[in-house]
């Protein structure tokens, strides 16, 4: 399939799904704080780590091992993981920066997740530590998916477009400006509208005795205080990158 | 909360929106048969398993030491399991049988499955196969959590009941009448009815550029020739040992 800015803007709006119902099942669970403090995951070994981090350490090690890593938006939130034990076959040779290590928002996606589940999750704790994280884990894999894709890949698309204009912002050191020009104000509205609508109609036929509901505006200001600034920081990111191949 | 025969029902019918999502997920991938080609994991220290397989028992075996297995409807589908590293509380002490693990399902819904797929699934091969089997394992864990949480608790609510009744029935050893007194024709057609509608409407802000849609039909048939029943047969399964606790 080519890749154009139609078809990556497709693939955004399809993980933008796959983030709301992520959600949706993570608020099945209440907030359940003991499952962030430190050194009450309950396993024996891990005398520091919370619950979440150790759910978090062993997914990732698991997911590793299968090569998700080497999917270029998959970026890993733990360092030090095990490497692949299977070959993984890129689909396409699509993005020119290919050391793209440096390229990873990790920290603040975890940092802004907390308090999502504090605004998403009914308050309280119901004893289910272990359901709750591993419903954190899917989530914030979706979020880091649907923000490192759009880092590199829009990014990757939009330099191709202006090659000369992106190098000389890149290389004149204005990150306002360069921001600016990532920024297109009437495409972020439509997402911003589109993730509100989505989040009300796919929970439309909810049993309210069966399942608990989000909060539509919740999700919307998340994709509007975190997701989008995060995915264009990354692009800035790639971009600096991009301009500097010779 | 109480359990009743309704707030079960209501549980169930939250189950099935998880299946759906599930099934959903794993039909953006093709069908992929290479991924269930005994030896071709792609594991070194592999030589014999799929990558299914290897994929389902290295998540088994890390959601055992998570405690997974320790609530009654999570039945696992490998055997030779890690024990819990961390101790889980049970919510309640509903089930009054205590030993079930005679009471499983699971190689039946494997092989269930793989068919599902095939129906499922566009036709062919993406290459994507360890996204493919990562999203069979959540769709199994799914199916089986519904089929299981229906067999036992289900089960439980009916004799309590009609404990005589039920007691007689698996004395007199008469597996037909003890399945149709299990079976309320127009209940199980209303969730067929309540699947396809279910499947349709999720479905339905579907961007079909970016997701595939499955088929309705096909999940009201697995429902109707898999779901249904092997939940009964763990229905039966319950009662057997329920009516010999004394």
């Amino acid at each position: 399939m080519d890749i154009t800015l139609e078809t990556i803007a497709a693939r955004l709006e399809g993980l933008e799904e796959t983030i709301i119902s992520k959600l949706v099942d993570r608020a099945q669970f209440s907030r359940d704080a003991s499952a962030y403090e430190p050194g009450k995951s309950g396993f024996e070994n891990e005398p520091v780590s919370s619950l979440f981090e150790v759910r978090l350490r062993h997914t990732e090690e698991m997911d590793s091992r299968f090569g998700r890593f080497l999917v270029p938006e998959e970026r890993p939130f733990c360092a030090g993981l095990p490497g692949p034990q299977r070959a993984v076959h890129p689909e396409n040779n699509f993005l020119k920066v290919k050391n793209i290590a440096g390229i990873t928002l990790a920290s603040e996606i975890r940092e802004s997740y907390r308090a999502l589940v504090g605004a998403l999750c009914p308050s309280g704790d119901d004893g289910q530590y272990g359901s709750a994280v591993e419903h954190d884990i899917f989530a914030l894999q979706a979020i880091a998916r649907r923000i490192h894709f759009g880092a590199l890949y829009v990014a990757e698309i939009k330099f191709r477009q202006e090659p000369a204009e992106y190098t000389s912002l890149v290389h004149g050191g204005n990150t306002n400006a360069l921001m600016a020009k990532l920024t297109r104000k009437s495409v972020e509205d439509a997402i911003f509208d589109r993730v509100r609508e989505k989040v009300a109609y796919l929970q439309g036929r909810i049993n309210p005795l069966v399942r608990f509901r989000i909060d539509p505006e919740v999700v919307l200001q998340y994709y509007r205080d975190t997701v989008i600034p995060l995915t264009k920081k990354g692009e800035i990111m790639y971009l600096i990158k991009r301009a500097n191949i010779t």
